[in-house]
């Protein structure tokens, strides 16, 4: 089994806050990250594939539509944005590290398809979300 | 699937030494490594879990624990420590990368129980060791 | 002669604006760092200071001091915030890399004196701003 | 189960070509990666491999061996070489990293067997290919 | 003073071989860098400007300029070609890291002037040559 | 002028404590540090030399002494030892980083002499001590 991963860097505004939870619980749960006021952050994202060698070019089928991809699909809609105000996905959504993994997931599903194995995103250098769906 | 993996560092001293074996076989075995003054590392520890992602905050249940449970059991009882002499955890136990692997493994499953992963030890930046159990 | 420098890390956002220039000229000047919402980085910094080595701890006079000031001079101001919002240094002052490098020497002078050497801020990994006074 | 991950680097040169292709279509495919002088890059690799630990030793049976093997199989044949020239490992086969790691993955199987687990081969820092047999 | 550092990145092939050296001169200098076929690198060059910081836009004049130039000058022509077949600057300059910092100095000192204060070269991340002029 | 840094890396325990204080002052100025057992860290070490290039070969005329020498003199007095214990040179020497960089730079200079420029010292990934002589 041969898995391609690739590398992405986004920088990004985002506020943690859920409209499920009232104001007093926001504060509780997101701490500083619930600043109103919003804060950011440079996203390292990873997208790993997988699929057959082409026998002739002796790469990836995919490999060269993974970066165009997750360059429209991605980097163009989240890259120097700020995901509550500016990103579609994510109203309603709070873009948190799990969310922000799951949002990528499915811009990237109809595109890559099964080829698609998982989408991580390292919020900063010590916090690392990764989605993939069970087989 | 939602997977989130949190890095830490520590910094310890330690020997590599075995009971089982005789002097000249511990020379043998682990080279420098069994030299009798200990030397050290910064490790960097990686844990990953996994959970449920509460639909009204948006993050995986115990995500805040791994970070509150990863500083009382292993950051607090093991950084700026010998292990061999002071981390009763290496008593009769040989702190090899496989053995530290194993027993913060041990101290983190009572605490984190089905939503731990996965544990990763760089005891340097070209050696990592990671501890699992099978499903 | 003896440097010491210390890392720290803040994750804010920002948005690069002039007041002295129209909304055309700083859509142009800026591009999307323009963006009315922001956008934010994991910034890296690094402080640099000199001075006498103690002879009887064998460290730099102010090495410890160092770590305190950058946390409640820097850190506890910017960390988690919206730069131009809510860091009152930023009120008419662009929030570029290079006057964050200015403004945090601004902020370590008074309480490091003649030991400080030097600021950097990484606003990505591959910028950097360095400022210093020229003696 | 415990895995251990060791790293290790080499500097080569390489040319993406393959004789499969007409010349045009080797322009179209690989682009500049196909210039006919080569161009090289410092790859990266990560060889994980998993087992018993010894009780006596407290490492993996094969830890120490693996080390030694790498080293013979693959830094002495790659390193400061033109993959496509001097390693008859790539004489018909096209030095892509999908490549790349599947002759790894050969030359290593022979020597550690079972517990060889994933070969991964960085060929910049924002391209990795793993390769790994499916169970 | 204010310095601002941009980083980037190429891949080329080269073979350490010196003209004013005997072929066997050649091999006992440069050992396995004076292979015939060559081999390559994944290059990081940094490059710094100082200069007057614009009060309206609160950037360094030249920090817009210092990525156009780069670009053009040094990475369209290095990046993924062959140092020594390709690049008519090192037409019987030998391309080690110094020779390459010098090179590299060179083509950007007449569309950056003044403002030019270093160029960095990591040949492997253990390796790094630095030019500057002294004043 | 042509710099050129080599990065080396070793292993090593110690601990802080200075014959010149209390037992008590020892913790209250070292505290974790000061733990009569020692820690330890992966110590990462950059020796920055200038020189003359060399015509002929297009190196600096000592940059191939440079790794010999500090692998003799650094790196096989220090990797995988206890410095308080073992290492002659911390003799009534608190092994601050401060006192590594100057105790590596007395080392080094008799044998690089006047090419060697500056010592730096890594103790963690944070913390940097860097060793001079002003001219």
């Amino acid at each position: 089994m041969i898995l391609c991963t690739k590398t992405f860097g986004f920088s990004a505004a985002h506020r943690l806050h859920s409209e499920a939870l009232s104001e007093e619980d926001n504060r509780v749960v997101f701490g500083k990250c619930n600043n109103p006021h919003g804060h950011g952050h440079n996203y390292t994202l990873e997208v790993t594939i997988r699929g057959e060698v082409d026998p002739r070019s002796g790469q990836l089928v995919n490999a060269r539509l993974l970066e165009t991809v997750v360059q429209q699909e991605v980097i163009e809609r989240f890259d120097h944005k700020h995901l509550n105000e500016e990103v579609p996905e994510f109203r309603g959504v709070n873009p948190t590290g799990e969310n922000i993994a799951k949002v990528i997931w499915d811009l990237l599903k109809p595109r890559l398809g099964e080829c698609l194995v998982k989408v991580g995103v390292w919020e900063t250098p010590k916090s690392l979300f990764e989605y993939a769906e069970e087989e």
